[in-house]
């Protein structure tokens, strides 16, 4: 193999060696029986026999895999953590890295596929940190966060969210990943069950499962706007029932979750005392009027139940900066702080100081970031109409975030000459990055998989030239179902 | 309770509301089973009666521990997951907070209790972290870190380590204690024993707990100089020994490991297919000649069954930039990072072009550190010096680090008015808070109860003074064993 090409995750790739004036493209994917590869071949799939691998059909990608007897020669034990095992990777980490190799290798993919928006940090911000660093602010923060910035999201928490908090229900973390890991290791025993509405952030369950907890998933449909039907999560609820994690504005599907609904579930949490609430509210201020967040912990009686949490990443364009916090109930924070303080210890002081400067900006990140919520909503309105005048495909107008979820199963069942039967949202998207070079998610890595998640954090332009090359690509496949 | 004053780790002070007059300062830890509280008095320290909490005398310090029936009046199931339950919170951290909160309510603390370099961060490594906010490198890296930035370990570990790794067997954590966390989760199976040499960094066996192993602690001497002892290695050995984590320079002892002993302990290693190491090589650079750095992976056969952990904090006083890494066996190191994709990505973008620039220094950080170390030898040449001429004190001089581990168990037994007996390391650290104002830290956090650790990562002037302090304090007490 050749060296890993930056790749994250374990995912590399290599130019063949077996057939070096081919071009093409071999992904590995590390995982805990061995090693999943696929070759990418600019206009064509087939399978390949590769160095000492062996071929074989996975379900649903062309693959090789490795065999794996232990690392190398040596006389060692390999086995890895059953709850290493249990986990899959993150698959929109997995394809946004390959669209970036297949761009080093000189191939015009656009990524769509990434959570991170196209804008550079605010300046204010950006100076904050230089400031920092200027200053020598350079030292160990308090394990919870500085007391200034803690001191600033309970104000924001406060004006923004109507939440109450002090600055020791706060813990800030690096990046609010790190913050929902935390609280479901905190509170899940194993055994214990976390609810999870569907299309789910594609951490959730594994993070869960990391836990040693039991994700379970919760439906929802594009017919009802990605939005909990309410009975359902009733009768899902157990004596194990734990914790239920909502996310609002949605990755991936930009729904957003209404007052109302938000009250109703709240009905049913206070009915179980067992059943605490992680609230992800990372995409709060990327929100389309007249859609509006509401903070669960707002409602009557839920601030005791919740653990909100929150990040930098998303509205002030700061996911290099790695900065998140979670706010809840002292007693289930103190437990937070207890895992991060053997864990990571404080998050970085000068992204510390740079999160401060965003909170100044005014209420919700002030002119800066509604300038970049118009164009969020412009690209939604650009895909939204577009999808929308091809035939089959449905779709659900996101209120918010900056994901378009959208139904193509119209085109499953498709067979297309030289790459096979599209038969879901993974050989779609195979399908869309072969022929369209186009990087999207398949919605099966969130849960539905009628569905792919297109992210429009990137230029108009770019997003209006992968639609023409998506519809184009598209239009050779014949729509399976009446429409 | 006043609101907490920006301490860490769910610890806070307070002025006693009880009798607002009198000065004392009330300090909180949170723990599973309730709240754990004592009480600051300068110049004496006695039992007290705050709030509804109810006294009781601990083992070792005074506290008052606050009756909890769940958080507040609400009808919820405050059960925390027993892997919260079975972790304690760092004591270096809880002592320096406590040390922080003094200073800020006006107690002239010298606080001697850190792991945290008192330079700031070299200015080219400061100027690379400027122009990384400048030139809006503040994006999501790869997850486990950049390529530049992993190509420049792999040189440096190749150069100043020698040992070979490619770009794929290197992931980089927001600091070296994630890195260590990660590869515990990893490689541990639920039962598994981490072999862990005491005096041993406080955060090790809590770490092996987190992740469900066993901590097996193997005791050393200060009269061995804290190096271990290769038979007491190989006893303690069972077929459930997964991990022997190694830290050399050692946090707390300063103490170095001869490549000879390296070699005995690599010759059991290799008998045992199960075992595996954990290189913890921190303080690398922090080393006084003539002793040497003598990586556990560059030893025969090691590289396959070693994990090498290192990071930029400590010998690049880049504590607040969070940045360390680990490099091993691409089979681990991928399950490493499959654990970071879920936890928290990767670190921050920033703190990466810091890095890759501490790395361009020149060989172990060329001058710059070469300076520093020069600074911290001359204190512990001084702190050495003057311990030793103190009766009944055993001290093994430290060959790097910047800890000195010192055996004041000569005092234990000692009565004080007004304080009581000094039964141990903790009294005596709470007597040298109380009389001398100077914060050190137990040694039973380490796992030696017989001494106590000075970090003399503070000024020359500034140890000096805590010396004449403790000296004068200590006097007080007479040694009680026969010198």
């Amino acid at each position: 193999m050749a060296a890993n090409a930056g790749a994250p995750s374990g995912i590399g790739f290599s130019q063949s060696r077996a057939h070096p004036k081919q071009r093409s493209l071999l992904f590995s994917y590390a995982s805990s029986s061995g090693t999943f590869k696929f070759a990418y071949f600019p206009s064509r799939f087939s399978l390949r026999s590769v160095d000492n691998s062996k071929e074989l059909q996975l379900p649903r990608i062309t693959a090789v895999v490795k065999a794996q007897a232990g690392p190398g020669q040596m006389d060692i034990d390999p086995t890895l953590s059953p709850r290493v095992n249990s986990v899959k990777p993150s698959k929109t980490v997995a394809i946004t890295d390959q669209a970036t190799a297949l761009l080093r290798a000189g191939v015009p993919v656009i990524a769509l596929a990434a959570g991170e928006p196209d804008f550079d940090t605010p300046s204010v911000i950006a100076e904050a940190g230089i400031n920092a660093i200027r200053e020598g602010y350079t030292r160990y923060t308090p394990n919870t966060g500085t007391l200034e910035l803690r001191t600033a999201i309970c104000r924001k928490l406060k004006e923004e969210n109507g939440i109450s908090y002090t600055p020791d229900q706060i813990v800030v973390s690096n990046g609010a990943k790190q913050s929902i890991h935390q609280a479901v290791l905190a509170v899940c025993s194993p055994g214990d069950e976390v609810l999870i509405p569907a299309p789910f952030w594609v951490s959730y369950p594994e993070i869960a499962r990391l836990a040693d907890a039991t994700p379970v998933i919760v439906p929802t449909s594009i017919s009802d706007d990605f939005l909990m039907d309410p009975k359902l999560l009733e009768d899902s609820l157990t004596e194990k029932s734990r914790l239920l994690i909502l996310c609002s504005p949605s990755d991936p599907t930009g729904s957003v979750c209404p007052k109302k609904l938000l009250e109703e579930i709240a009905k049913i949490v206070a009915k179980h005392p067992r059943l605490l609430v992680l609230s992800d509210e990372i995409y709060e201020h990327i929100i389309y009027a007249p859609a509006t967040h509401t903070s669960f912990a707002s409602l009557p009686g839920m601030s005791e139940r919740t653990l909100t949490v929150n990040g930098f990443s998303k509205a002030f364009a700061m996911t290099g900066w790695r900065l998140g916090y979670i706010a809840g109930p002292k007693h289930f924070i103190s437990a937070c702080a207890k895992i991060q303080s053997q864990f990571t210890s404080g998050a970085s002081s000068i992204s510390q100081k740079a999160g401060l400067a965003a909170l100044s900006m005014g209420y919700a990140g002030g002119e800066t970031v509604a300038t970049m919520v118009q164009a969020f909503k412009e690209r939604r309105n650009f895909l939204v109409k577009s999808f929308g005048e091809l035939k089959g495909v449905k779709i659900s107008e996101p209120q918010g975030a900056f994901y378009l979820f959208i139904d193509l199963s119209c085109y499953y069942g498709a067979e297309v000459e030289g790459f096979g039967i599209i038969d879901g949202s993974e050989s779609l998207c195979r399908y869309l990055i072969d022929r369209a070079q186009v990087a999207l998610v398949p919605g099966d890595a969130f849960g539905d998989d009628s569905c792919i998640r297109i992210s429009y954090a990137a230029s108009l332009k770019t997003i209006q030239e992968a639609f023409m090359r998506i519809k184009k690509t598209l239009a050779a496949l014949r729509p399976t179902v009446p429409v």
